[in-house]
């Protein structure tokens, strides 16, 4: 079982990002593959799909917005219902951070003098969770690598990534600051030994969707399925190009259908023809 | 720059270990290649040195065992010495632990509710560096490693090692016994829905040479290079073999010759050849 999105790219959603001019033509098309061999810029050239059209939310503009997806969750199949209207996107933000410490002998270097990247990070993650159950908001640590990482040796380098979600954008802002300084705080506990480098790689923001959408949705759905089999109004969880559409004015809404047990992004993903 | 040691078993000095009766032939045998693709006891066989001469210090005896080595430190190199007299070696145990919690999604598993494989290793090794500040053991975990870790996926399941030495047995196994203390309350804190299994892969015993054995090595050297180019006694950080045959009751001693920037068992490792 795995969850894994953006398999070749670190973010997703690129497309709606830059035609809602969030993120730059020139930013989105520099987006590295994951391997560093190619651009995206450079995959779209050699499938012939990098085109003329303006990805623009001006030159290119939409009256209304409506995207069908599966949910991702539970909550429409715990509750046997067929269509989730959803009204609201929580903001995401995906970051990467590489750790430098001091490489050192494990069995030759006092552990109070260590620079250890490994013990920097998991003091980080320690605090990232007692800070999270603080807040409220849902913060996540899903990747942790050491270079060159040995048994016997202290380590000099780690990368990880973080995760952050909640429906507030202004609390996310404050939990980044708070983030940003711990890691300084962090380091000057080690004279400067150990230093944190931290990219926001994908921001997918919070929204709310335009009300006449998400009654257009409501209404389609109870024509269709009964009022029985809806549920709603209802957050969705997971980033989509909805969030980033509906932050350029465009009267946007989302429809879920259930997912069997909430599994998405891997082979056991699966909706009923019915459902869909 | 690294230190690897033990490139294709878990676990080092495994002849000697045998031949001490410290292991059984059979677990020696039964050693794993990191690609877990043959034993040592295969690979033996395949390159014919499986032999039929017994592995052991009761049929086989050494009346006297002198191990020549580099330093794999900085002292001698320092002190502008030539020769370093060992007189004992640091207790050296290697753990592997495999951290199982439950697998979530990032967007939608409240913090608190959550199993977090990578949060427990997490609060495990920043417990280990104050524990270890605390007693004077030297402990590193060297390796982390996150199952399927993906950045949108709360981890199921963590792999990371733990390096614990000491001239002082008495505190290793003190320090053993807290740590298997500290991983059940941390388990027990989740309700034991995260739990640690920790496996001893490797124990190189404390010891002290024999003085007569010592002796000799320093006459030797005040002999061979003159008594200012001769550094001792001085303990080894890393594990040798001659800790296990000292452990069996032979004599033994070992003799250092500098090693260029302490480095070891990388490409850059260098003794000149007037030091050798």
């Amino acid at each position: 079982m795995s969850f894994r999105e953006g398999p070749r790219y670190a973010s997703g959603c690129t497309g709606s990002a830059v035609w809602s001019q969030r993120v730059s033509l020139k930013a989105g098309h520099s987006n590295p593959a994951l391997d560093r061999r190619a651009t995206l810029r450079d995959d779209l050239q050699q499938i012939d799909y990098l085109g003329s059209w303006p990805v623009s939310c001006e030159k290119n503009p939409l009256s209304a917005h409506f995207e069908l997806h599966i949910e991702q969750g539970r909550r429409l199949e715990n509750e046997k219902k067929t269509i989730g209207v959803v009204d609201s996107v929580q903001g995401i933000r995906w970051y990467k951070v590489i750790v430098r410490g001091e490489q050192a002998h494990a069995g030759s270097t006092t552990v109070a003098d260590r620079a250890d990247a490994v013990v920097a990070t998991s003091k980080f993650i320690v605090f990232l969770e007692s800070f999270a159950i603080e807040t409220g908001v849902y913060a996540t640590v899903g990747v942790v690598e050491v270079q060159n990482g040995s048994s016997n040796v202290v380590s000099g380098s780690t990368y990880f990534t973080v995760d952050l979600r909640h429906p507030n954008e202004d609390l996310l802002d404050q939990v980044e600051e708070s983030v940003i300084e711990e890691m300084n705080q962090l380091s000057t506990a080690k004279n400067n030994r150990v230093t944190f480098a931290m990219e926001k790689v994908w921001h997918s923001p919070a929204v709310t969707f335009t009300s006449k959408a998400i009654q257009c949705v409501a209404q389609a759905g109870c024509r269709v399925v009964g009022p029985k089999a809806v549920m709603g109004p209802m957050i969705s969880y997971a980033g989509h190009d909805s969030a980033l559409v509906s932050s350029a004015e465009v009267p946007t809404a989302m429809i879920f259908v259930p997912s069997r047990d909430g599994l998405s992004h891997c082979p056991d993903e699966w909706t009923s023809k019915e459902d869909w």
